[in-house]
């Protein structure tokens, strides 16, 4: 039997009930093509497009959408090369890119989150699985040495921290993705009584500056922000996994990319 | 005369033409009260408020807001001891807490890129100043070389650094604050030929992956994000310079503040 884009798609949003106004579209690609190879990444940059041709697949899943904006509100800059050169590449090779990000993002738990925790070797230290942040207990570690241990754990350069790296910590929250924004990590210090977030990425002067009073006025409390990409790439290549799993025999891989800053 | 707040805060909008759902506040404080004395900030951080009361002064004049959020749209998180204790500070201190943003950044030139401008030594190259970017003319430097000039020249520990750090720039764009996403710096690269950008602070997948993508495809760029706070201070600096002219005898001080992050 053919497996079809369409397939794939209905796979992946088949326990999600519909979802209005997604970003999850399937641009450019025909949804009736026949799926001869996967790649899964975090975005669909122009070399992981480069390296999902070379791998001979025809089907790019991306967490995040190809053109730079999480939801196009505007024709592409008037002729700008970068954009012309992408689409003109995704054109001559007949690649489709589909991205899966409301839809997975949605799944209980999220396996966006869920991959992150398995990198960190943290699934058993879960207490509470919320729909946007996980909550963990870890044996009483200070920020700066859980800092170390995270940048092992996902191979990653660097990491920003906030607040008191001396914090002694064990309840810790985690959000993947753009989730470290006031609104959503701050109520989570002091309901869920966390010592330590751990986030993707998050406006500067929300989270990182209540942490920063928060330790000031005598409660010590640490940020730790490791990248966007860097919290998220685990679970795009937990999906190749389980995609395999899916369809035996069909060629799936999983395209990852290198910290797109260095810090100097 | 009695000098009050009132009048400090109409100086400081006297050439604006009034801006509708304005976040610039005087939150607390009494604009009949009279100044004894102003500081200038970034942001009211808890150690800043201290430092201003420390200092005598009655009037704080902060870029951004006091409680983490631009725009404050929900009460603060039921007894959190870190909003409760900032509010409990302004209140039994009596200093009163003015935000001047809005009719900062809206004035031309904004004097938020001039402070920067001035602070890089860089007001002689400026090409073209527009509303929200200025476009400067330096003599050909490489990205790596000008972010060690933004450091030193900032006194800031570190940069954040995409594309090609190798890229020989001359064009160069300056976007303070968070203006460094991909609507307002993408662009910029195509429109005003720019090599290099310098932003405060932007998502990580939009101007960085605009970048990495035109390195790749053989037009090299390059972006340095050197932090919200970074790329605002200096212009807070300047207003307590220009707040000193105008106001000859009074106190006025400019208090700047540690960089939120540390890198491990």
């Amino acid at each position: 039997m053919t497996l079809t884009i369409r397939n794939v798609i209905e796979s992946l949003r088949s326990t999600v009930p519909p979802i209005e106004n997604t970003v999850d579209v399937l641009a450019p690609g025909d949804p009736d093509a026949e799926v001869r190879g996967i790649a899964t990444t975090f975005m669909a940059t122009r070399q992981v497009i480069d390296r999902a041709l070379a791998l001979g697949v025809n089907l790019l899943i991306s967490h995040e959408a190809a053109y730079y904006s999480h939801r196009l509100t505007k024709p592409f800059p008037d002729g700008d090369p970068v954009y012309r050169g992408k689409q003109e590449r995704l054109r001559e090779s007949g690649l489709a890119v589909y991205r899966h990000h409301d839809y997975c993002h949605r799944l209980e738990p999220d396996p966006i989150m869920t991959g992150l925790l398995r990198e960190l070797a943290w699934e058993a230290c879960v207490e509470e699985m919320l729909p946007a942040a996980a909550v963990l207990r870890i044996p009483e570690t200070s920020a700066s040495e859980v800092a170390e241990y995270v940048k092992a754990r996902l191979s990653i350069p660097y990491v920003r921290v906030a607040g008191d790296p001396d914090k002694a910590c064990s309840r810790i929250g985690v959000l993947v993705g753009y989730r470290g924004g006031g609104d959503n990590a701050i109520p989570l210090y002091r309901d869920k009584g966390l010592d330590l977030v751990i986030a993707g990425e998050g406006p500067e002067w929300e989270t990182p500056e209540y942490v920063r009073d928060s330790a000031y006025q005598g409660d010590s409390r640490a940020l730790l922000v490791i990248g966007h990409a860097e919290s998220e790439e685990p679970g795009m290549r937990d999906l190749a996994e389980r995609l395999r799993e899916s369809y035996p025999g069909l060629p799936v891989h999983f395209i990852p990319s290198e910290p797109v800053f260095r810090v100097m």
